[in-house]
Protein backbone atom coordinates (compact mmCIF):
# COMPACT_ATOMS: atom_id res chain seq x y z
CA UNK A 1 0.00 0.00 0.00
CA UNK A 2 2.45 2.37 0.62
CA UNK A 3 4.59 1.94 -2.19
CA UNK A 4 1.52 2.15 -4.19
CA UNK A 5 0.50 5.73 -2.60
CA UNK A 6 4.37 6.95 -3.33
CA UNK A 7 4.35 5.78 -7.11
CA UNK A 8 0.57 7.63 -7.02
CA UNK A 9 1.78 10.39 -5.43
CA UNK A 10 5.03 11.15 -7.68
CA UNK A 11 3.05 10.26 -10.65
CA UNK A 12 0.40 13.05 -9.25
CA UNK A 13 3.31 15.48 -8.44
CA UNK A 14 5.26 14.83 -12.03
CA UNK A 15 1.58 15.66 -13.47
CA UNK A 16 1.03 18.61 -11.87
CA UNK A 17 4.75 19.87 -12.36
CA UNK A 18 4.33 19.59 -15.88
CA UNK A 19 0.57 21.13 -15.95
CA UNK A 20 0.29 24.35 -18.23
CA UNK A 21 -3.12 26.09 -17.07
CA UNK A 22 -4.54 28.11 -19.84
CA UNK A 23 -7.52 30.43 -19.12
CA UNK A 24 -9.63 32.00 -21.72
CA UNK A 25 -12.48 34.50 -21.45
CA UNK A 26 -15.27 33.68 -23.69
CA UNK A 27 -18.10 35.85 -24.33
CA UNK A 28 -21.32 34.89 -25.62
CA UNK A 29 -24.72 36.13 -25.24
CA UNK A 30 -28.33 34.56 -24.22
CA UNK A 31 -31.57 36.09 -24.05
CA UNK A 32 -30.33 39.75 -25.09
CA UNK A 33 -27.78 39.37 -22.01
CA UNK A 34 -24.15 39.60 -22.10
CA UNK A 35 -21.97 37.17 -20.40
CA UNK A 36 -18.40 36.29 -20.19
CA UNK A 37 -17.34 32.75 -18.61
CA UNK A 38 -13.70 31.79 -18.33
CA UNK A 39 -12.84 28.39 -20.32
CA UNK A 40 -9.65 26.86 -18.08
CA UNK A 41 -7.95 23.53 -19.17
CA UNK A 42 -4.36 22.25 -18.99
CA UNK A 43 -2.65 23.14 -22.47
CA UNK A 44 -0.48 19.93 -22.02
CA UNK A 45 -3.13 17.41 -20.90
CA UNK A 46 -6.02 18.76 -23.74
CA UNK A 47 -6.48 19.45 -27.21
CA UNK A 48 -8.99 19.06 -30.19
CA UNK A 49 -6.96 15.86 -30.51
CA UNK A 50 -6.90 14.55 -27.21
CA UNK A 51 -10.15 15.64 -25.93
CA UNK A 52 -11.33 15.89 -22.19
CA UNK A 53 -14.13 15.29 -20.21
CA UNK A 54 -15.96 18.78 -19.71
CA UNK A 55 -17.55 20.38 -16.28
CA UNK A 56 -19.81 23.29 -16.07
CA UNK A 57 -18.88 25.26 -12.88
CA UNK A 58 -21.81 27.04 -11.79
CA UNK A 59 -21.28 30.08 -9.57
CA UNK A 60 -22.73 31.32 -5.82
CA UNK A 61 -25.49 34.13 -5.71
CA UNK A 62 -22.34 36.28 -5.69
CA UNK A 63 -22.06 35.77 -9.83
CA UNK A 64 -18.74 34.67 -11.39
CA UNK A 65 -16.12 35.60 -9.15
CA UNK A 66 -12.83 34.91 -8.08
CA UNK A 67 -13.59 31.74 -5.84
CA UNK A 68 -16.05 30.48 -8.97
CA UNK A 69 -12.87 31.19 -10.98
CA UNK A 70 -10.29 29.19 -8.97
CA UNK A 71 -12.92 26.12 -8.65
CA UNK A 72 -12.55 26.22 -12.56
CA UNK A 73 -9.13 26.40 -12.18
CA UNK A 74 -9.00 23.13 -9.58
CA UNK A 75 -10.78 20.97 -12.07
CA UNK A 76 -8.85 21.95 -14.92
CA UNK A 77 -5.96 20.67 -12.95
CA UNK A 78 -7.42 17.33 -12.53
CA UNK A 79 -7.18 17.05 -16.71
CA UNK A 80 -10.44 17.93 -17.02
CA UNK A 81 -11.77 20.95 -19.26
CA UNK A 82 -13.45 23.72 -17.44
CA UNK A 83 -16.05 26.46 -17.86
CA UNK A 84 -16.91 28.92 -15.22
CA UNK A 85 -20.19 29.67 -16.13
CA UNK A 86 -21.93 33.48 -15.90
CA UNK A 87 -25.32 33.40 -14.80
CA UNK A 88 -26.05 36.94 -14.66
CA UNK A 89 -24.30 39.49 -17.04
CA UNK A 90 -20.21 40.23 -18.08
CA UNK A 91 -18.99 41.52 -14.98
CA UNK A 92 -21.63 41.43 -12.60
CA UNK A 93 -20.81 40.72 -9.47
CA UNK A 94 -21.94 41.36 -6.10
CA UNK A 95 -21.08 40.53 -2.10
CA UNK A 96 -23.80 42.02 -0.39
CA UNK A 97 -26.89 39.97 0.32
CA UNK A 98 -29.29 41.95 -0.74
CA UNK A 99 -27.97 42.77 -4.48
CA UNK A 100 -27.27 38.67 -4.64
CA UNK A 101 -30.58 37.39 -4.08
CA UNK A 102 -32.32 39.75 -6.52
CA UNK A 103 -29.86 38.76 -8.62
CA UNK A 104 -30.25 34.88 -8.16
CA UNK A 105 -34.05 35.71 -7.54
CA UNK A 106 -34.25 36.18 -11.31
CA UNK A 107 -33.94 32.51 -12.01
CA UNK A 108 -35.50 30.47 -9.19
CA UNK A 109 -38.92 28.59 -10.27
CA UNK A 110 -38.16 29.88 -13.91
CA UNK A 111 -37.02 28.33 -17.08
CA UNK A 112 -34.75 30.35 -17.41
CA UNK A 113 -32.31 28.81 -14.68
CA UNK A 114 -31.58 25.63 -16.64
CA UNK A 115 -31.44 27.74 -20.58
CA UNK A 116 -29.03 30.38 -19.05
CA UNK A 117 -26.94 27.44 -17.66
CA UNK A 118 -27.70 25.21 -20.92
CA UNK A 119 -25.86 28.95 -22.34
CA UNK A 120 -22.90 27.75 -20.57
CA UNK A 121 -23.18 24.43 -21.30
CA UNK A 122 -22.89 25.08 -24.79
CA UNK A 123 -19.51 26.99 -24.77
CA UNK A 124 -18.15 24.62 -22.69
CA UNK A 125 -19.34 21.57 -25.60
CA UNK A 126 -18.97 23.75 -28.51
CA UNK A 127 -15.16 24.78 -27.29
CA UNK A 128 -13.52 21.66 -29.24
CA UNK A 129 -11.43 20.44 -26.22
CA UNK A 130 -14.47 18.00 -24.98
CA UNK A 131 -15.43 14.79 -25.27
CA UNK A 132 -18.93 15.13 -25.37
CA UNK A 133 -20.26 11.48 -23.43
CA UNK A 134 -18.26 12.81 -20.64
CA UNK A 135 -19.80 15.93 -19.59
CA UNK A 136 -21.24 17.18 -15.88
CA UNK A 137 -21.80 20.34 -13.98
CA UNK A 138 -20.64 21.24 -10.80
CA UNK A 139 -22.56 24.35 -8.54
CA UNK A 140 -21.88 26.01 -5.27
CA UNK A 141 -25.19 27.32 -3.29
CA UNK A 142 -27.12 28.98 -6.24
CA UNK A 143 -24.80 27.08 -8.97
CA UNK A 144 -25.96 23.79 -6.79
CA UNK A 145 -29.61 24.66 -7.22
CA UNK A 146 -29.27 25.82 -10.93
CA UNK A 147 -27.39 22.68 -11.81
CA UNK A 148 -29.97 20.13 -10.49
CA UNK A 149 -32.42 22.44 -12.69
CA UNK A 150 -29.87 22.32 -15.81
CA UNK A 151 -30.10 18.38 -15.15
CA UNK A 152 -34.16 18.43 -14.80
CA UNK A 153 -34.00 20.07 -18.26
CA UNK A 154 -32.86 16.87 -19.81
CA UNK A 155 -29.20 18.33 -20.52
CA UNK A 156 -26.93 15.90 -21.64
CA UNK A 157 -24.67 15.75 -18.88
CA UNK A 158 -23.15 11.99 -16.94
CA UNK A 159 -23.58 13.94 -13.44
CA UNK A 160 -24.14 17.02 -11.55
CA UNK A 161 -22.25 17.65 -8.02
CA UNK A 162 -24.31 20.13 -5.66
CA UNK A 163 -22.33 21.83 -2.97
CA UNK A 164 -24.52 23.49 -0.40
CA UNK A 165 -26.94 24.05 -2.93
CA UNK A 166 -30.46 24.76 -2.10
CA UNK A 167 -32.76 21.84 -2.95
CA UNK A 168 -35.19 21.82 -5.69
CA UNK A 169 -37.54 18.83 -5.80
CA UNK A 170 -37.73 17.22 -9.15
CA UNK A 171 -40.86 16.81 -10.67
CA UNK A 172 -42.28 13.72 -12.73
CA UNK A 173 -41.30 15.38 -15.99
CA UNK A 174 -38.05 16.32 -14.50
CA UNK A 175 -37.46 12.44 -13.43
CA UNK A 176 -38.97 11.39 -16.98
CA UNK A 177 -36.03 13.91 -18.50
CA UNK A 178 -32.80 14.18 -17.03
CA UNK A 179 -29.86 11.69 -17.95
CA UNK A 180 -27.56 12.66 -15.00
CA UNK A 181 -26.11 10.89 -11.40
CA UNK A 182 -26.64 13.08 -8.91
CA UNK A 183 -24.17 13.63 -6.05
CA UNK A 184 -25.41 16.04 -3.72
CA UNK A 185 -22.86 17.59 -1.12
CA UNK A 186 -24.79 18.95 1.83
CA UNK A 187 -23.90 20.72 5.08
CA UNK A 188 -25.34 18.79 7.96
CA UNK A 189 -26.59 22.22 9.90
CA UNK A 190 -27.02 24.20 7.05
CA UNK A 191 -29.63 26.35 8.52
CA UNK A 192 -30.91 27.63 5.28
CA UNK A 193 -31.74 24.05 4.38
CA UNK A 194 -35.14 23.52 6.39
CA UNK A 195 -35.80 19.99 7.57
CA UNK A 196 -38.84 19.22 5.41
CA UNK A 197 -37.08 20.69 2.02
CA UNK A 198 -34.60 18.07 2.66
CA UNK A 199 -37.08 15.17 2.97
CA UNK A 200 -38.99 16.80 0.10
CA UNK A 201 -36.07 16.81 -2.06
CA UNK A 202 -35.18 12.84 -0.99
CA UNK A 203 -38.67 11.85 -1.00
CA UNK A 204 -38.60 13.04 -5.23
CA UNK A 205 -35.08 11.52 -6.02
CA UNK A 206 -36.71 8.17 -4.70
CA UNK A 207 -39.68 9.07 -6.38
CA UNK A 208 -37.81 9.79 -10.10
CA UNK A 209 -35.65 6.52 -9.36
CA UNK A 210 -32.81 9.03 -9.33
CA UNK A 211 -29.22 7.32 -9.54
CA UNK A 212 -28.12 9.77 -6.40
CA UNK A 213 -25.76 10.10 -3.72
CA UNK A 214 -26.45 12.49 -0.32
CA UNK A 215 -24.20 13.49 2.06
CA UNK A 216 -24.33 15.28 4.74
CA UNK A 217 -20.90 16.58 6.27
CA UNK A 218 -20.84 17.01 9.95
CA UNK A 219 -21.00 20.64 11.45
CA UNK A 220 -20.92 22.27 8.00
CA UNK A 221 -23.20 25.11 7.23
CA UNK A 222 -24.14 26.80 4.16
CA UNK A 223 -21.12 28.07 1.74
CA UNK A 224 -19.31 25.53 3.50
CA UNK A 225 -16.25 25.02 0.26
CA UNK A 226 -15.81 28.40 0.39
CA UNK A 227 -12.17 29.85 2.07
CA UNK A 228 -13.83 33.18 2.36
CA UNK A 229 -17.27 32.34 3.74
CA UNK A 230 -16.12 33.64 7.24
CA UNK A 231 -15.74 37.12 6.20
CA UNK A 232 -18.75 37.01 3.48
CA UNK A 233 -21.15 36.41 6.54
CA UNK A 234 -19.58 38.95 8.87
CA UNK A 235 -19.94 41.87 6.40
CA UNK A 236 -23.79 40.23 5.65
CA UNK A 237 -24.84 39.78 8.81
CA UNK A 238 -24.28 35.96 8.34
CA UNK A 239 -22.31 34.62 11.20
CA UNK A 240 -23.67 30.94 12.17
CA UNK A 241 -25.52 30.41 8.82
CA UNK A 242 -23.14 30.71 6.40
CA UNK A 243 -19.12 29.50 7.43
CA UNK A 244 -16.34 27.76 6.01
CA UNK A 245 -15.21 24.24 7.04
CA UNK A 246 -11.99 22.66 6.01
CA UNK A 247 -12.90 19.16 6.88
CA UNK A 248 -16.23 19.36 4.76
CA UNK A 249 -14.79 21.28 2.25
CA UNK A 250 -11.57 18.51 1.43
CA UNK A 251 -14.01 15.62 1.89
CA UNK A 252 -16.89 16.59 -0.73
CA UNK A 253 -13.55 17.63 -3.02
CA UNK A 254 -12.90 14.03 -2.55
CA UNK A 255 -16.45 12.47 -2.87
CA UNK A 256 -16.29 14.63 -6.11
CA UNK A 257 -13.42 13.20 -7.41
CA UNK A 258 -14.77 10.07 -6.82
CA UNK A 259 -17.75 10.67 -8.31
CA UNK A 260 -16.08 11.72 -11.47
CA UNK A 261 -13.53 8.57 -11.81
CA UNK A 262 -17.08 6.80 -12.11
CA UNK A 263 -19.05 9.18 -14.51
CA UNK A 264 -16.50 9.58 -16.78
CA UNK A 265 -15.07 5.94 -17.02
CA UNK A 266 -17.48 3.55 -15.83
CA UNK A 267 -16.22 0.77 -13.87
CA UNK A 268 -16.91 -2.28 -16.48
CA UNK A 269 -19.35 -4.16 -13.63
CA UNK A 270 -21.50 -1.06 -12.71
CA UNK A 271 -24.78 -1.17 -12.70
CA UNK A 272 -27.52 1.01 -12.03
CA UNK B 1 -4.34 12.86 -15.33
CA UNK B 2 -4.24 9.65 -17.34
CA UNK B 3 -0.96 8.56 -16.81
CA UNK B 4 -1.23 9.85 -13.49
CA UNK B 5 -3.93 7.14 -13.48
CA UNK B 6 -2.17 4.05 -15.76
CA UNK B 7 0.87 4.92 -13.04
CA UNK B 8 -1.87 4.15 -10.07
CA UNK B 9 -2.90 0.77 -11.20
CA UNK B 10 0.17 0.03 -12.41
CA UNK B 11 1.28 0.10 -9.14
CA UNK B 12 -2.35 -1.24 -7.51
CA UNK B 13 -1.45 -4.42 -9.96
CA UNK B 14 1.83 -4.96 -9.16
CA UNK B 15 1.18 -4.99 -5.43
CA UNK B 16 -2.04 -7.05 -5.48
CA UNK B 17 0.30 -9.46 -7.67
CA UNK B 18 2.97 -9.60 -4.69
CA UNK B 19 0.37 -9.87 -1.69
CA UNK B 20 0.46 -12.65 0.23
CA UNK B 21 -2.58 -12.70 2.59
CA UNK B 22 -2.18 -14.69 6.01
CA UNK B 23 -5.52 -16.09 7.38
CA UNK B 24 -5.27 -16.98 11.18
CA UNK B 25 -8.08 -18.00 13.13
CA UNK B 26 -7.44 -16.85 16.49
CA UNK B 27 -9.48 -18.44 19.51
CA UNK B 28 -10.46 -16.22 22.60
CA UNK B 29 -12.60 -16.09 25.85
CA UNK B 30 -15.32 -13.03 26.45
CA UNK B 31 -17.74 -13.41 29.13
CA UNK B 32 -17.27 -17.25 29.54
CA UNK B 33 -18.18 -17.31 25.97
CA UNK B 34 -15.69 -19.14 23.57
CA UNK B 35 -15.27 -17.30 20.53
CA UNK B 36 -13.22 -17.52 17.68
CA UNK B 37 -12.53 -14.73 14.75
CA UNK B 38 -9.97 -14.77 11.56
CA UNK B 39 -6.87 -12.17 11.68
CA UNK B 40 -6.19 -11.44 7.87
CA UNK B 41 -3.40 -9.81 6.63
CA UNK B 42 -0.85 -9.16 3.84
CA UNK B 43 2.12 -10.98 4.73
CA UNK B 44 4.63 -8.78 2.44
CA UNK B 45 3.00 -5.68 3.55
CA UNK B 46 2.74 -6.10 7.26
CA UNK B 47 4.94 -6.98 10.14
CA UNK B 48 6.03 -6.68 13.79
CA UNK B 49 8.46 -4.22 12.41
CA UNK B 50 6.55 -2.60 10.02
CA UNK B 51 2.67 -2.28 11.78
CA UNK B 52 0.09 -1.42 9.76
CA UNK B 53 -3.49 0.27 10.66
CA UNK B 54 -5.76 -2.36 11.88
CA UNK B 55 -9.28 -2.86 11.03
CA UNK B 56 -12.34 -4.82 12.85
CA UNK B 57 -14.65 -6.18 10.99
CA UNK B 58 -17.74 -6.68 12.72
CA UNK B 59 -20.59 -9.16 10.71
CA UNK B 60 -23.97 -9.05 9.87
CA UNK B 61 -26.78 -10.69 12.38
CA UNK B 62 -25.65 -14.01 10.72
CA UNK B 63 -22.75 -14.34 12.44
CA UNK B 64 -19.11 -14.87 11.35
CA UNK B 65 -20.11 -15.91 7.79
CA UNK B 66 -17.88 -16.62 4.94
CA UNK B 67 -18.66 -12.53 3.87
CA UNK B 68 -17.37 -11.44 6.62
CA UNK B 69 -14.75 -13.35 6.66
CA UNK B 70 -14.32 -11.81 2.71
CA UNK B 71 -14.63 -8.44 3.47
CA UNK B 72 -11.57 -8.97 5.84
CA UNK B 73 -9.76 -10.25 3.17
CA UNK B 74 -10.75 -7.10 0.92
CA UNK B 75 -9.71 -4.86 3.61
CA UNK B 76 -6.28 -6.82 3.94
CA UNK B 77 -5.54 -6.35 0.62
CA UNK B 78 -5.71 -2.58 1.27
CA UNK B 79 -2.28 -3.18 2.92
CA UNK B 80 -4.42 -3.75 6.46
CA UNK B 81 -4.31 -5.92 9.26
CA UNK B 82 -8.48 -7.18 9.67
CA UNK B 83 -9.88 -8.90 12.27
CA UNK B 84 -13.08 -10.44 11.68
CA UNK B 85 -14.54 -10.61 15.05
CA UNK B 86 -16.79 -13.35 16.24
CA UNK B 87 -19.70 -11.99 18.41
CA UNK B 88 -21.68 -14.91 18.77
CA UNK B 89 -19.63 -18.09 19.55
CA UNK B 90 -17.05 -20.37 17.87
CA UNK B 91 -18.77 -21.34 14.56
CA UNK B 92 -22.28 -19.74 15.78
CA UNK B 93 -23.65 -19.03 12.22
CA UNK B 94 -27.19 -18.64 10.83
CA UNK B 95 -29.12 -18.24 7.62
CA UNK B 96 -32.38 -17.79 9.22
CA UNK B 97 -33.52 -14.44 10.35
CA UNK B 98 -35.44 -15.63 13.56
CA UNK B 99 -32.58 -17.66 14.58
CA UNK B 100 -30.42 -14.45 13.54
CA UNK B 101 -32.83 -11.78 14.91
CA UNK B 102 -32.65 -13.65 18.67
CA UNK B 103 -29.00 -14.28 18.47
CA UNK B 104 -28.54 -10.11 17.57
CA UNK B 105 -31.20 -9.60 20.56
CA UNK B 106 -28.87 -10.15 22.95
CA UNK B 107 -26.79 -7.40 22.31
CA UNK B 108 -29.02 -4.41 21.20
CA UNK B 109 -29.47 -1.93 23.99
CA UNK B 110 -27.15 -3.83 26.31
CA UNK B 111 -23.59 -2.99 27.35
CA UNK B 112 -22.32 -6.40 26.34
CA UNK B 113 -22.41 -4.88 22.59
CA UNK B 114 -19.89 -3.05 22.57
CA UNK B 115 -18.09 -5.14 25.47
CA UNK B 116 -18.31 -8.64 23.25
CA UNK B 117 -16.65 -6.27 19.86
CA UNK B 118 -13.69 -4.86 22.29
CA UNK B 119 -12.69 -8.06 23.28
CA UNK B 120 -12.37 -8.71 19.46
CA UNK B 121 -10.57 -5.41 19.14
CA UNK B 122 -8.48 -6.58 21.79
CA UNK B 123 -7.14 -9.41 19.83
CA UNK B 124 -6.71 -7.28 17.10
CA UNK B 125 -4.72 -5.21 18.67
CA UNK B 126 -3.04 -7.42 20.23
CA UNK B 127 -1.57 -9.00 17.59
CA UNK B 128 1.48 -6.93 17.84
CA UNK B 129 1.11 -6.21 13.66
CA UNK B 130 -0.74 -2.88 14.24
CA UNK B 131 -0.24 0.78 14.50
CA UNK B 132 -2.57 1.40 18.12
CA UNK B 133 -3.02 4.88 16.76
CA UNK B 134 -4.92 4.06 13.65
CA UNK B 135 -7.29 1.42 14.41
CA UNK B 136 -10.94 1.63 12.89
CA UNK B 137 -13.88 -0.48 13.17
CA UNK B 138 -16.29 -1.17 10.38
CA UNK B 139 -19.50 -3.09 10.28
CA UNK B 140 -22.24 -4.50 8.34
CA UNK B 141 -26.10 -4.66 9.32
CA UNK B 142 -26.26 -5.74 13.12
CA UNK B 143 -22.44 -5.01 12.91
CA UNK B 144 -23.26 -1.27 11.73
CA UNK B 145 -24.79 -0.72 14.74
CA UNK B 146 -21.77 -2.72 16.96
CA UNK B 147 -19.13 0.03 16.22
CA UNK B 148 -21.29 2.54 16.56
CA UNK B 149 -21.73 1.25 20.12
CA UNK B 150 -17.83 0.56 20.60
CA UNK B 151 -17.26 3.88 18.95
CA UNK B 152 -20.00 4.99 22.09
CA UNK B 153 -18.09 2.81 25.14
CA UNK B 154 -14.53 5.27 24.31
CA UNK B 155 -13.11 2.60 22.47
CA UNK B 156 -9.24 4.15 20.72
CA UNK B 157 -10.81 3.97 17.68
CA UNK B 158 -9.79 6.49 14.82
CA UNK B 159 -13.01 5.70 13.05
CA UNK B 160 -15.69 3.59 12.20
CA UNK B 161 -17.71 3.00 9.56
CA UNK B 162 -21.35 1.63 9.17
CA UNK B 163 -22.40 -0.42 6.06
CA UNK B 164 -26.55 -0.26 6.32
CA UNK B 165 -26.34 -0.74 10.12
CA UNK B 166 -28.82 0.25 12.55
CA UNK B 167 -28.53 3.71 13.67
CA UNK B 168 -28.05 4.12 17.61
CA UNK B 169 -28.58 7.42 18.44
CA UNK B 170 -25.44 8.96 20.53
CA UNK B 171 -26.44 9.83 24.29
CA UNK B 172 -24.83 12.68 25.65
CA UNK B 173 -22.22 10.42 27.88
CA UNK B 174 -21.66 8.34 24.22
CA UNK B 175 -20.66 12.08 22.68
CA UNK B 176 -18.27 12.00 25.62
CA UNK B 177 -16.83 9.23 25.25
CA UNK B 178 -16.64 9.23 21.92
CA UNK B 179 -13.22 9.41 20.05
CA UNK B 180 -14.13 8.39 16.58
CA UNK B 181 -15.03 9.50 13.51
CA UNK B 182 -18.13 8.70 11.57
CA UNK B 183 -18.76 7.57 8.22
CA UNK B 184 -21.97 5.94 8.18
CA UNK B 185 -23.70 4.72 4.35
CA UNK B 186 -27.07 4.18 4.19
CA UNK B 187 -29.88 3.17 1.87
CA UNK B 188 -31.74 5.30 0.95
CA UNK B 189 -34.76 2.97 0.54
CA UNK B 190 -34.15 1.05 3.60
CA UNK B 191 -37.73 -0.37 4.80
CA UNK B 192 -35.84 -1.11 7.85
CA UNK B 193 -34.88 2.43 8.71
CA UNK B 194 -37.61 4.56 9.69
CA UNK B 195 -37.35 8.20 9.41
CA UNK B 196 -37.48 9.25 12.60
CA UNK B 197 -35.21 6.97 13.28
CA UNK B 198 -32.98 8.53 10.84
CA UNK B 199 -34.07 11.71 12.20
CA UNK B 200 -32.94 10.74 16.05
CA UNK B 201 -29.52 9.28 15.18
CA UNK B 202 -28.60 12.96 13.09
CA UNK B 203 -30.01 14.48 15.56
CA UNK B 204 -27.96 13.15 18.63
CA UNK B 205 -24.89 13.36 15.92
CA UNK B 206 -25.20 16.92 15.64
CA UNK B 207 -25.66 17.53 19.22
CA UNK B 208 -23.00 15.70 20.17
CA UNK B 209 -20.57 17.39 18.39
CA UNK B 210 -19.92 14.00 16.61
CA UNK B 211 -17.14 14.41 13.59
CA UNK B 212 -19.44 12.41 10.83
CA UNK B 213 -20.40 11.83 7.28
CA UNK B 214 -23.63 10.28 6.78
CA UNK B 215 -24.22 9.22 2.98
CA UNK B 216 -27.08 7.80 1.25
CA UNK B 217 -27.16 5.82 -1.46
CA UNK B 218 -30.61 5.93 -4.20
CA UNK B 219 -32.04 2.78 -4.76
CA UNK B 220 -30.30 0.63 -1.97
CA UNK B 221 -32.10 -1.05 0.69
CA UNK B 222 -30.72 -3.21 3.58
CA UNK B 223 -28.09 -5.51 3.20
CA UNK B 224 -27.02 -3.69 -0.02
CA UNK B 225 -23.53 -4.33 0.00
CA UNK B 226 -23.89 -8.43 0.23
CA UNK B 227 -23.82 -9.80 -2.89
CA UNK B 228 -26.21 -12.75 -1.65
CA UNK B 229 -28.58 -10.78 -0.21
CA UNK B 230 -30.81 -11.39 -3.00
CA UNK B 231 -30.90 -15.49 -1.78
CA UNK B 232 -30.73 -14.65 1.64
CA UNK B 233 -33.77 -12.28 0.94
CA UNK B 234 -35.40 -15.10 -0.70
CA UNK B 235 -35.28 -17.87 1.76
CA UNK B 236 -36.30 -15.24 4.56
CA UNK B 237 -39.10 -13.62 2.96
CA UNK B 238 -37.30 -10.61 3.26
CA UNK B 239 -37.72 -9.74 -1.06
CA UNK B 240 -38.04 -5.80 -0.66
CA UNK B 241 -36.29 -5.38 2.40
CA UNK B 242 -33.11 -7.24 1.92
CA UNK B 243 -30.88 -7.24 -1.45
CA UNK B 244 -27.37 -6.16 -3.14
CA UNK B 245 -26.99 -2.94 -4.91
CA UNK B 246 -24.01 -2.87 -6.90
CA UNK B 247 -23.56 0.65 -7.09
CA UNK B 248 -23.91 1.03 -4.14
CA UNK B 249 -21.59 -1.67 -2.65
CA UNK B 250 -18.99 -0.28 -5.03
CA UNK B 251 -20.05 3.54 -4.30
CA UNK B 252 -19.58 3.10 0.09
CA UNK B 253 -16.41 1.06 -0.59
CA UNK B 254 -14.86 3.62 -2.15
CA UNK B 255 -15.98 6.14 0.31
CA UNK B 256 -14.55 4.21 3.09
CA UNK B 257 -11.15 4.02 1.45
CA UNK B 258 -11.25 7.68 1.09
CA UNK B 259 -12.23 7.80 5.09
CA UNK B 260 -9.36 5.78 5.53
CA UNK B 261 -6.56 7.50 3.88
CA UNK B 262 -8.01 10.31 5.96
CA UNK B 263 -7.74 8.73 9.36
CA UNK B 264 -4.84 6.80 9.38
CA UNK B 265 -2.69 9.50 7.52
CA UNK B 266 -4.63 13.35 8.39
CA UNK B 267 -3.70 15.80 6.09
CA UNK B 268 -1.78 18.44 7.93
CA UNK B 269 -4.33 21.08 7.31
CA UNK B 270 -7.36 18.91 8.53
CA UNK B 271 -9.97 20.62 11.07
CA UNK B 272 -12.44 18.50 13.14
Amino acid sequence: MKSTLALFLAAALAASASAKIVTKPVAYTHAGTALEGVLVYDDEKVSADKPAPGVLVVPEWWGLNDYAKSRATQVARLGYVAFATDMYGKGVVTTEKGKASELAGQFYGKPLMAERAAAGLAQLTGSGLVDPKRVAAIGYCFGGATVQALAYSGAPLAGIVSFHGSLIPASAEAAKANKAKFLVCHGAVDPFIKPEELAAFTKSMDAGKFDYQFVSYAGAIHAFTNPKADAIAKANDLVGGVGYNAAADRRSWAHMRAFFAEIFAPAPAAKK
